[in-house]
């Protein structure tokens, strides 16, 4: 099989469109703290970035995928060729850093300009950008609860990329359910023993970095049962000496990696912890919390994973957009002179390529305008304002985690699908996006777990104040826009104000139900979500729409990128915000009909 | 990578429900030249096929999965471990002959029943069961236009099972567009001698029979251009001489095997004719006629491909269905005292698998109902009633090619989601489910070359008269069971009535829109197809219950089976069909915008 690289182009113009109208990338840069986000330093990292991932990660790709990684006989993890080199780049670049703290060697700029670089790198390689993924969210969980010693100790080299970071949560009867979860740490003087075994540990073990820093949950001896009696500790591949200097190998053993249907150059580790004694680990933060500063990772890890959803579908659709233009198969209905000749003129195919570009410019628009609102929680000098960027942040996470995900995977099948049989040839490289896009829905929290924290953390917890206060801005948008004397924008804003409504009907029903028989929100929790995510979408394209048609109006000559922001709405419009109905009457008419087969009924009839 | 089996057993109480209730086994086994299809015969040929597929083809479909096809230094491609073995049971069983001609060896049993054998095979190993599938529309072929001396010499053999057929239609430049074929076929005597290239021929090479009968589309020297001047030809892979013994090997080099996303253990071969002057070809009926030849092995491809998609969801049904029977991640919510503790009681994942059993239901109804039509076609001795099974037939081949393979990827992938992390490890298996049905939304023709059929001919050439005769008889049901004691019909029967409503305004859109601007239907044609299956859908489980209800309210005791049946339609029409009413307002809203950017828009937004 050759390992033939597919280019990969950063669409910088788009993205730039969404940092500047969507995200107010300009009002990000002026919040306290990020004073070296000026204008041209974001253009200069947007631009290197790009470099990087078209030249340096996006050939390595395929390599990956063919090579995979493998367990060497010696128990350490390789990487595919070619792969070392990059993630050297990387380091010497300082990319990993970007928006970290200086004092520690970071740059200090905004989480919205690392979306936008972590976008690049996740459609270039998907399985090679998980690695600084996991790494930023380890730096994150050490810099938020661990003590100052452990941060002098391990953020710097975390922080250049010298050091890579893991996160140990899932045991193999402790998936979804964390409360079973039977890793072990006892004190031992100045640090405790850890014993256990994690799987699925991603970049749990490789040869990219001299050291690796797992991050573990694990129970003290004393510890309450379930979810509130888990601690999170440190616990180093290589022990680190007082200097930083690396001293003796730990006890923990990479006993196996996957074989998966997907992300093949990204190792997926067994790792077993303290065969012969305990792994020496150190506690972050109070013991018991490990839960709660885990999620500081994982919810990181969810937006970047939502990230994924984005990349791959980008991905995906550079590759079908240049192949329908170059293939020719008989001559495109209503074809005139002067058009390509190419099955991008079909109309199948073009409808195939149209949502794929309406549901990544929607993604792009939810995930940016996250991304920002984290920045706001961070930074922003009110503290009212913090609370609720905060609370964005908190709704959107999960929508985007389970929409953009689920969508990644249907664009990326809808990628395949354009290449006709070529498609499922493995050298084409569009089965590759598919196989990869698949696990997106499945680590970090399945669509179910995101839809469960939707429907009780995002929505019963505050009786649905913060949906409903989001609905309230959409469709103030989408009554704006109905109004217009554009027919995009129009058709948009009455679909987008239609959609709402469904919406604001299918909350109030899981509010009303949850009293009676909490197993029907339950049940509907991810058609709600993939409502929600609808009507994001639609949400975001109406917002660019919007904001193409002011720049034309005050003569903004760009008009063949402009003008096609409403054209790309009305589609999204018509094709996809049409499903708002029919997921609200699922919700409200289906879900008590989804436990209504008995066990003898389900598991008797073969 | 280990191999080990999953188990399946094959559905033998559904399927019988399904013969008996919806497809009408009894009305079909009285047809004329059925006469040896008595009660008894069915009950042991579905048996026996059974046994055959759960211990015999279902434990290779790993192994083939794994080793894959490979061409060996003879040129010869090689099957997986046990493949071989397999093959000669069906052959010694005489599984190969069941619904043809008994002068020539066949079993004489109607289409039915060989579409119930057929259900099991593709479940039980979907890439083993290629190869009978391509021989028995190859048998069609030959049977129905092939000269007697052809047939004589030929047919034995392709029935037996002893010689295998493929259908060699693609080349390189000649994908969806059979106009651009380029092969040539040179007048020599008796025979022609035939020259080209063929590409993604299914079991186009193997060492499973003794030799190869491939059909294959060339021009001749005086042929008109495009589709009205290709011929058709048989070449078999070694000559046959007079006495029907083999003779010479002829001109027909295997150059290479695909690796593909998934049917890995089904070779997928290059085909070379004629290297060296021409291969030895036959024509088969007369000269510039075969694409309409063809069309006879495409359509019972078509309907073999829809059962792909039945058969693989089931496989993967039954498989996420044990998984989550045996999985136990925390107390489902709601659990109580003897329920299953299992991930079957959490509500989504209960959600996702009623999803597939009712899909999976939905579909059986349409293929058997279908299967049984064209025995009908064939068959009945009023030529009336034959003609209007045709059209049903005509009309429900692009439905079910398109909805089944569409659907059974998403089934395949709904199951790889039940099983979480698990599903994404390639030794669960789930993911191979999800491998081997992408090719099927591509291969006997897209999703798209099925919409384009159904719409061009058969919605627009009799002005929808088929397809609204069609939705009288389901809006027939719809009002009958939106009258019904029982809630869940009544739901069932009100739903389906306004889907019906909805595909009714669709089709009228189309027939008038087609006269504006034919690029409009084209552009809905997918989504036209959808709603067409999501109604066709329903119909079928609407059917079923209706006759599970009055059973029951004629004391049929088993109540379990029974009873599931309109708690399953209720979940599929409070899941699936709301979704025609979004899928209309696409169609007649959404298709103006599908071509609305122009190539500057599109390639020039990166």
């Amino acid at each position: 099989m050759t390992a033939a690289a597919i280019p990969y182009t950063p669409p910088l113009k788009e993205i730039r469109f969404v940092l500047d109208h969507l995200a107010g990338m300009a009002e990000v840069a002026a919040l306290p703290g990020f004073e070296d986000a000026s204008p041209d330093m974001v253009d200069s990292i947007l631009g290197e970035a790009a470099k990087i991932a078209e030249n340096v990660l996006a050939p390595l790709n395929r390599i990956g995928d063919v090579q995979g990684a493998k367990l060497g006989t010696d128990g350490v993890a390789r990487t595919a060729e070619g792969w070392g080199t990059a993630w050297q780049a990387l380091v010497e670049g300082g990319w990993n850093g970007l928006p970290f703290d200086p004092s520690r060697g970071g740059m200090g700029l905004p989480n919205l300009l690392n979306t936008a670089v972590q976008e690049m790198w996740h459609s270039a390689n998907m399985a090679f950008a998980l690695c600084p993924m996991l790494t930023q969210g380890a730096v994150n969980a050490v810099q938020l609860y661990g003590s100052e010693a452990l941060k002098d100790l391990y953020l710097p080299r975390m922080i250049s990329g010298e050091w890579t970071g893991t996160m140990n949560i899932t045991e193999p009867q402790a998936g979804s359910d964390l409360a079973a979860t039977r890793s072990r740490a006892v004190p031992n003087g100045d640090h405790y023993l850890v014993t256990g075994q994690k799987i699925f540990i991603t970049y749990g073990d490789h040869d990219l970095a001299e050291n690796i820093v797992h991050l573990v949950l694990a129970r003290l001896p004393d510890a309450p049962p379930g979810v509130k009696g888990i601690s999170l500790f440190v616990v180093p591949k290589f022990l680190v000496n007082p200097d930083g200097s690396l001293g003796a190998r730990n006890q923990v053993k990479c006993v196996s990696l996957e074989h998966k249907l997907g992300i093949h150059g990204s190792p997926t580790a067994v790792l077993s912890f303290g065969d012969e004694g305990g792994a020496t680990g150190f506690l972050v933060g109070e013991p018991n919390r490990g839960l709660e500063y885990m999620f500081t990772m994982m919810n990181h890890a969810r937006l970047n994973v939502a990230m994924q959803g984005l990349s791959i579908a980008e991905r995906a659709y550079q590759q079908a957009l240049a192949y329908a233009r170059d293939r020719v198969q008989g001559k495109p209905l209503g074809w005139t002179e002067g058009q390509s000749k190419g099955i991008v003129n079909h109309p199948d195919v073009r409808r195939l390529l149209m949502g794929m570009k309406a549901r990544i410019e929607a993604m792009r628009g939810i995930l940016y305008t996250a991304a920002a609102a984290v920045d706001v929680a961070h930074h922003h000098a009110d503290e009212a304002t913090r609370g609720r960027a905060a609370l964005l942040v908190d709704l959107l996470t999960p929508i985007a985690k389970g929409w953009c995900t689920e969508t990644g995977q249907q664009l990326a099948s809808d990628g395949v699908q354009v290449h006709g049989g070529m498609g499922f040839i493995e050298e084409t490289g569009a089965a590759q996006h598919l196989r990869d896009a698949r696990i997106t829905t499945i680590y970090e929290g399945t669509t179910a777990i995101q839809a469960n924290d939707l429907i009780n953390r995002k929505i019963l917890r505050d009786g649905g104040a913060t949906a409903n206060g989001l609905l309230d801005e959409i469709a103030a948008l989408g009554g704006e826009l109905s109004g217009h004397a554009d027919e995009a924008l129009r058709v948009t804003g009455a679909e987008l104000t239609a959609a709402v409504h469904e919406t604001r009907q299918a909350i109030a029903w899981v509010l009303t139900t949850a009293k009676q028989d909490p197993r029907l929100p339950a049940a509907a929790s991810v058609t709600v979500l993939e409502l929600m995510g609808v009507v994001a979408g639609g949400w975001q394209l109406a917002r660019a729409a919007k904001v193409a048609a002011e720049r034309l109006a005050e003569g903004d000559a760009d008009t063949a990128f402009l003008s096609a922001k409403p054209l790309t709405a009305r589609f999204f419009a018509t094709h996809v915000l049409p499903k708002a109905a029919a997921l609200r009457a699922t919700v409200v008419n289906g879900s008590a009909s989804v436990m209504a087969l008995s066990e003898e009924q389900l598991f008797g009839a073969a």
